[in-house]
């Protein structure tokens, strides 16, 4: 299958991250898209940092009008930002009946309506994943997942820095300007934070998940736009006393005269699973009439998330491009011929940690019985708990150990029952830090 | 654009929820997928069960095989469940050349990499979005929206029965067979709840999202299994007590040598975001290597929920026959022309609750005249908390307001301010319960 050539157009944080995920992927990608999706040339004023990130492996220019005119482009991904040049290079590309991925949401949500209908009269495909939620693949359930629905509203956290700074505001108990301060020096917020403390970088994302989920244009300018600047940190403890947590959502809501667009800071009841997204990461509720409520959740920024979206997009028209419609996607995500048959692991192989609650006689030298055996398997131990057995001669042992093999805890537990001082059998459970 | 034709094969919960929601919006569904999708015949050998959904809007027949060969119908919709029969029903309309949508997870789980074989060879598309995860888009975003990632595990909350129970032990104290005559009373679990509560279920869906995510054939066979059935109450406290939840996960996980595929009750850290899936609903959570940790939340099961899920891949298989590969799917969701212009609404109409704080001078008869300017306004009052304000004549007051709408709460607002005893601003935070 001849491979997809792509045009990269930006070479910074998510430009960069792009790069890389396709060339550390660039297998595992083939195997799932049925072609090699190939980064042929790259553009950026910084040739510098364009050559950084390209190496020996791409073409280098910095006249990014020379990649949407070059014939043998097939995709152009723009990942340039603001609304002046990227715009002219996205209805460049269309015209040159080219296809676009972008993670341009301030281009979208102010032009977007402009954009696809000139995609659309050229029969190209504009692909915006990474334009809500980074790599949470938020505007693929909304268009495609989530149709059988009339969605009733989307409640989402799409701004990391905001949520960032909101979530230290209240662990910390600390003012808006110091945190901010702080978030500027992990490189979570810009030099200029305005958009992301100020809601417009939210009610961007906003006005595209409207339009998908309701059928509507895109209207960014119709939005309530209202940001946590002027939040003060007794509103936050007076919430949580309250029982809820502010947290900065842009809301879309179907009413039956039309429909609601705003950003602002709200109350939260804490028990919400989405009251309880913390730092720099983003999610989405949507409330469909059939479904009901779904979350969406993940990092909403960074090199690597932005870049798993933009590649997801790669691979969708690279599939359109290359397939019949009836084998556009693979049933089981990868090309059938690209199956791997390594194995699955025999359950002895697993690695994990264990809980294990043993009964045991209330006698000195039984831990030391106990704790040698683990040591023995080379086990190690986490957390050792005793805990009174009502109206016996026996206690309780919890013990939580590290990561260990189960065949070693099978083992053991075989060992630890065998001892005199041990009543039954012991539980075992299995624990997982999921991280 | 020529209606696709739909034969439904079985009309109980799903079944009937899947008619339901098609017919309810069937305007929406058509503006998204770009023409009509219209269920032409409904089968079940439980013949008034079947009129009794089909109504005068469908044909009825007893007859499943006679869809599955009838030429008109261009899609069949399996929900029927179980090995047998409806292996055959579905073997037999792919090698008929038609597509297939389904729910059955155990048939896909056992036989998957038969039927995805016989599809190749015939050209049809198999989906089964609804096998996993009931409404959650969580097959699509494995399939098509990590398709960059090297996945590195997946962890799923992906049984709601046995998740529901695990919920209730915990809060209740209870025990496990009190809890499961409760959760049968509910209709969470069946009569014979074996596959639920033994874990057999949530295998059937981890082999299918396994085979998605690592590139790797079905292998059910390959998985260890074990249920929640022997779990006791004292091992939900104790690891409660040492900061963990019990759930019942299933977990695939990539490793050097191969792959773990394992389902077993778990403890997991509290703090994460998918112990604090309660109830009934489903969480998966998937690691990859550029996105990081995405999760995916909704309801697993249940009539609409899963119906919301056969329809999206209606909806899939009807815009990737009906449309050429460049439009396969509108760039917002909806069909180009069919953009609704119902207005977006100016912020005095929109309805929510508010979060007042102000600061008033300590004397009487404050709050009877600012409860009678809510009053004046029709605002009702869900809380009122008075707090002392450091060092001063002044006093706090926060107030939790009913729904109501942003014009109203400003002329409060401004009203309340003109009082003498309130000193400055009042700040308004906006508040929504999310349900």
């Amino acid at each position: 299958m001849k491979p997809i050539n792509v045009g990269l157009l930006g070479t910074g944080t998510v430009g960069g991250g792009t790069f890389k995920v396709l060339q550390r992927n660039s297998e595992e990608i083939s195997r799932r898209a049925g072609c090699t999706i190939r980064i042929a040339v790259v553009a950026d004023t910084d040739i510098v940092r364009a050559k950084g990130v390209a190496g020996d492996a791409a073409r280098v220019t910095a006249d990014a009008f020379e990649v949407v005119n070059d014939p043998q482009i097939d995709v152009v991904v723009e990942l340039i930002g603001g609304y002046t040049i990227a715009k002219d290079l996205m209805l460049k590309a269309i015209a040159n009946g080219k296809h676009v991925v972008t993670a341009n949401k301030a281009l979208l949500a102010l032009h977007g309506n402009e954009i696809f209908s000139a995609a659309r009269k050229q029969g190209v495909m504009v692909a915006f994943e990474a334009a809500v939620g980074g790599g949470i693949p938020i505007i693929k359930s909304l268009r495609e997942g989530l149709t059988a629905n009339r969605i009733e509203w989307i409640a989402g956290i799409i701004n990391g820095t905001s949520n960032f700074i909101l979530s230290e505001m209240r662990a910390k108990g600390a003012a808006f300007a110091d945190v901010l301060k702080e978030a500027q020096s992990k490189g979570y917020a810009e030099a200029d934070p305005t958009f992301d403390i100020e809601g417009v970088d939210a009610a961007h994302k906003l006005a595209i998940m409207a339009a998908i989920g309701f059928g509507i244009p895109v209207q960014f300018d119709k939005a309530y736009v209202e940001g946590i600047s002027k939040l003060a940190q007794q509103d936050i403890r007076y919430a949580e006393e309250l029982g809820y947590r502010i947290k900065l959502l842009g809301i879309a809501k179907r009413r039956a005269a039309g429909f609601e667009l705003r950003v602002h800071p709200t109350l939260i009841p804490t028990g919400q699973l989405i009251a309880n997204v913390e730092g720099v990461m983003n999610a989405i509720l949507v409330k469909g009439d059939a479904v009901g409520q779904t979350m969406y959740y993940g990092a909403g920024a960074g090199a690597e998330p932005t870049a798993s979206a933009v590649v997801a997009d790669l691979v969708d028209v690279a599939r359109a491009l290359t397939a019949d419609p009836e084998h556009r996607v693979p049933h089981l995500a990868f090309q059938h011929d690209q199956l791997s048959n390594v194995p699955i692991l025999p359950m002895g192989e697993v690695e994990t940690s264990y809980y294990l609650r043993l009964r045991v006689a209330d006698k000195a030298g039984v831990l030391a019985d106990i704790t040698r055996i683990l040591a023995d398997q080379a086990i190690s131990i986490e957390a050792l708990v005793q805990k009174p057995h009502d109206g016996e001669e026996h206690v309780d042992i919890i013990l939580l150990t590290h990561l260990t093999r189960e065949k070693k805890i099978d083992a053991a537990i075989l060992s630890i029952e065998a001892l005199p001082v041990v009543s039954g059998k012991i539980t075992r459970i299995r624990m997982e830090a999921l991280q």
